[in-house]
């Protein structure tokens, strides 16, 4: 669920960067009375997302447009599919079509994407996918809500979220043990406390000072394996710790992260290399 | 140049979907008068762009921050290089971290794989490479300066800027002549009036019709270098129509579409599936 | 056509100043029943203009209250017209009187003034009247919707829209032929080269570095009409470059620019020294 | 004075129309490097305002600009002198150039319209010029600001700052006197009850009823030379109430007036229809 | 009257405060087509105040909500009576409630104290109640619509709004008479000037001076009663000075001073001390 | 640590709200030249919060003031300490005065009042005191940062930083297992997943779907001795639930809640309901 408030604030500044001085091609082209439809089709297969995102932009660049959405954000479509239809008067269709395609291309591509690395799960494997804070400046909320749409799952939402403590924080805290306690003492006691580690060693130290979640940072399967093994004589989560990989994750390494027993898979790709889906707006009708 | 008001602006934005319940790790685990000092590194050879930005950032989570640029935007470097130096207290530079990155490692993206595009140019091509309107939605300004920092143009900044007819344009205003026609007596006088075209026949007819660009749409080579023999019996730009290839552009058709003589070649892909660049933050010293 | 968003925008913060801290007189002396009636009418021949501006301040001072616009913009009324009514709470409408009239006087001024540098213009010819930059911080918009109202036309929107090279970019540059030189290298295809001259050796040197259009800054009339001459000898627009005269232009001197056959006249005072249309808001019944 | 947050809200919203996508001449033209100076001159006798204004643009353009403020706001000055000096990177300095002057122009077209007005009081009267509500949306500050500078009085600020009751508040309250009765109930004490009047019957009525203020609305000069009697029998201001004088002011009339003892007179012309100043920005150097 | 500009405003920063990542627990364990209903309930007797505020949460959350105001502003209700009753998709009542609550409670909670200040004056006495600029930032509009909600009544509502003179002022302008006369020639005339005095003979000179209104700060019963009767000798309001009474003001003293005969009292823990009142959401049916 | 950003942002609002138009007082009686010194004293013992944010209040009504904070956020002071002093021209001291007592009398009373409840903990106890989501709608950073500096702890900072599942959630998804189950799998891995509790058997339920925190409402002391007694069983934190107790919390029970050994008591009081600070502003020269 993406809030309408979060759309209709990042879509106002889009159509501004877009709309400020007005369009001139439609203005000068296209009779005010003119009356239009238009599809956005799938190019390519890919899982649908951004549906009601594309529809604000039409409604904000005019209430008399309306949009249809034709599949549900999350639906797998195959190319050549309609996803969205928009109707109304064609200049403002023609006003809202780029803005509308470059948010609806990107939170497709993302979503197909998590799709992909989702996929690639053993079946009934328990372990998640889960994007980072990589994302696009400004579009967080959308891009959050792409990964879960593609059926990933979202990891904390920013650094006032929960506890994340990594290798400088270690250091500027005078160790391990050191910055779980301080964690543990002063962050809200609604938020896990997570820990990179990068080793054996690490992890040890990690687990005793009462990491909630370990984050194995760039270790190889082996190692892995060993870490999950390490954590689970701790007992399983809620009780026990959760273990998350990071770092280096490949779709091919997903199956064998899984089998190794990984509760978290995050994967900063999700957002901020997932290619744009080829989505073409095609006007079917000139009233 | 982009200006300090619009990078302010995305940066505020950015902290604020960030930090906007302060960072509770570093708070936490790093004592407030640590110093420290970071450097950005490239993970691979790239063009480094958005230095000035990665330098807001950090200023706008603390004034008492400094960051030296020790490249300028556009140059090449290497993997390994340092791209930028940050220095100031610890805290801040580990909550201005993650939206530094953001920003840098999509301007570096997009300038490397402009200057991709440039480089297949033949030597002393006088053709240019364009982007396109197709940017992420609130960062079309910091998508424009990296595709100029990669050495690339950009096209019109938005709808109001010039005025660019489609075929839906067409459609509504009852054929090429009229829609050249109405957008001629219309719009600023101070703006082009391009027309995109796919065949011989509506070449001719935006010809006559005085288009001042022509945009050959997904036209293949054969046609592109007969359009433009066409559109220099008119003479050559600034007198005689400039002519523009766009869709279907592959960087393996950069060299035969500029042999063929065309002013620009316009690139979604400049902005919309530019890889970010891997460029890490490494902590070289906790004062 | 001016953009909802736009319109919002700029109503909003009118609002803000006139109603912060809401309307003590009205709240204390008119009951929250009230209804009434109110009639926009003008007090002198003038060109209506931001009816649609007019109706949104009522509307968003209340969603309660309509507003019929009786005149489209761009009608030319007599003295006593009605252009605009009002309906809705009493309250509402004392509410957003002032702040209506403010944006409504405005816009039908210009409107109106530029209707009659248009109306000086001989029949049938083909020279436009064009704004300048010279508009109201925070109106743009606004005040270049009522110089196409009253008939004119809108010169480049900002700065970024299209180039201008004045007597300073050119001492910079180091010359004429060095400052287009650049423009042409670096500025967006879509948008055309305009170069101020003053005298006949700079136009020379204009046309040859391949100036798009040409602006005759002061000239005289006679100035002007070799200049025509000149640049004819290179074609009309389309493919001939475009002639604009401007400075020290007065309604008097249009129909002699018209005649020498300029393409386009720029008149600051469209927007800079437009007096207020007289309207005046009547309540009509008072239920 | 005029408050910082003020003018750079303002400011900042103007240079987003002029600017937002930069300055296509300047950067293509004006190399990085060069500085200049541009001079602020004045092309006719006014009544400088806006000097801090000016500035503004400058700084918010380009931290590294310096302005000089030659001359007081409120200073008269004549025509070709300098009032303000503006130093910095010459890019800048045309960047800002033109939101500057809009400003400036208008600021100083109200100041010197006002000093005309007050200057039309005989020596030593103690009537007050005062203006109106009339101001441009979005620049009442800045207006009201630009009046105070020519030796005007500013009138109540917004609606919520004063109780003013007109003809339609009299008739959806029944009358004169419940009117005023309502408002007396329910104003904060801190604000006078002024009261619109057009005759000698409505006069009385207002007086009976409490009426700190009057406004003459439209009456001839004997009208008000009695209006100013019978109201003086109640005792001069601060114990008596104030008389006020608007509707069909002009400057001729300013001297009756004020021999008739009016204690305000009310001008909605010095901010609807002060004509721009005319100020030139012309660069004296570049390095 | 509260607008529904200021409404809205406040309401969006505050949902923006609790929703910025959206609602973890509802979207998790709430099915997106629940239905549900939702009362709001006072634990203690009250004055309602806040509907529309609480309305508007709701519907800024999710436009699909509804909400019935069952009693309006300024009624007095019981512990256990219903106040208002929100109804729609029980996601977007979750959440909503917070926010609305934290307004509801914080404005029913002034309104209370209000009644209670206004209740202890003495059967038919004309004194007021007012308020003081001591409100929470952000929030004075709504806590000033909650004093009158109780029946009390506004100061000025900035320092923009009206004089008001202090110690400091005094000391600054040189004495209460110069400050007086510095006040009288620069305000603006719908102002009253207010001078603050602190015993017999700062009341003689600034009645002498020609003070609207003397504020009697922290004087004790019998120096108001002299002070009173001192200023009604120059005659009652509206002809003569206006008295208010402030400064170590308890609920105890609100009966003397109204016997004394002072026009206002003012109390600032009207809005800066008022306890939240104890309104709870209960849900009643979830479909 | 309070953030620069959100610092300016509330204030810039509040001063919007109480300077908006100026300050007629301070603008007519204090001439501009005049410098002033004012000190920040306590009327009462108190725990100062706020020192940084009533700085930049100064600041922002005008950068030429300094604020010497004389004793830190946190610190516990007598009497007629000095707190804070602000130096600079006296015009804007007076203009910001207002606004900055407003903000650090609000803050002051949180933290007093939240190191009350911290001061009443048996000592050594590892119990913490919480505040709540009822904070002041826009002023949620300002509240949680002054019960921190009284030296209690921060819950969940908003609805999207952790679940804390109620009633109401419980009957929508069908019971406390599924609830929880649905929280689990869908919630970020870094949120805890609290469970509020009523009675011994949802405590089992809750416990036995694995809860992270689990929140006693409203249960008396004995029946939270025997929450807590059965939660150990499954061990202490970090690998056993946490222990939360709320509602009905008063001053008094907190020795027996904390020596009961609950982890957590939240207290909704810390933030609605502290008194404001008694701090005031006095003027202690005037140059």
């Amino acid at each position: 669920m993406l809030q309408l408030r979060i759309i209709d604030d990042a879509v106002s500044r889009a159509l501004e960067e877009d709309l400020s001085s007005g369009d001139l091609t439609s203005e000068a082209c296209v009779p005010g009375t003119a009356v239009a439809t238009a599809e956005a089709i799938a190019r390519h297969p890919m899982v649908a997302c951004g549906g009601e995102v594309f529809r604000r932009v039409f409604q904000l660049v005019d209430p008399a447009t309306s949009v249809d959405l034709l599949v549900p954000d999350g639906a797998h479509v195959e190319a050549a599919d309609v996803l969205w239809r928009a109707h109304g008067p064609a200049r403002s269709l023609l006003m809202a079509e780029r803005v509308a395609l470059n948010f609806a291309q990107r939170m497709t591509g993302i979503a197909t994407l998590a799709r992909r690395y989702v996929a690639a799960l053993p079946a009934g494997s328990t372990t998640r996918i889960a994007d980072t804070r990589k994302t696009t400046p400004g579009l967080r909320a959308f891009e959050r809500y792409a990964v879960r749409t593609g059926g990933a799952h979202n990891h904390r939402d920013d650094l006032g979220s929960a506890v994340m403590i990594k290798d400088n924080h270690i250091v500027a805290a005078g160790g391990i043990e050191a910055a779980v306690a301080r964690a543990r003492e002063r962050a809200p006691h609604t938020s896990r406390v997570e820990v990179e580690v990068t080793n054996a060693d690490e992890l040890e130290r990690a687990l005793t000072a009462g990491a909630d979640i370990v984050m194995l940072d760039n270790m190889n399967d082996d190692a892995v394996r060993a870490s999950v093994a390490r954590c689970r004589r701790l007992g399983a989560p809620p009780r026990g710790p959760i273990v998350e990989a990071s770092g280096g994750i490949t779709l091919e390494r997903i199956p064998r992260l899984a089998a190794a027993g990984v509760d978290v898979i995050s994967v900063g790709a999700l957002t901020h290399s997932a290619p744009a889906a080829d989505i073409s707006l095609e006007f079917t009708g000139l009233g």
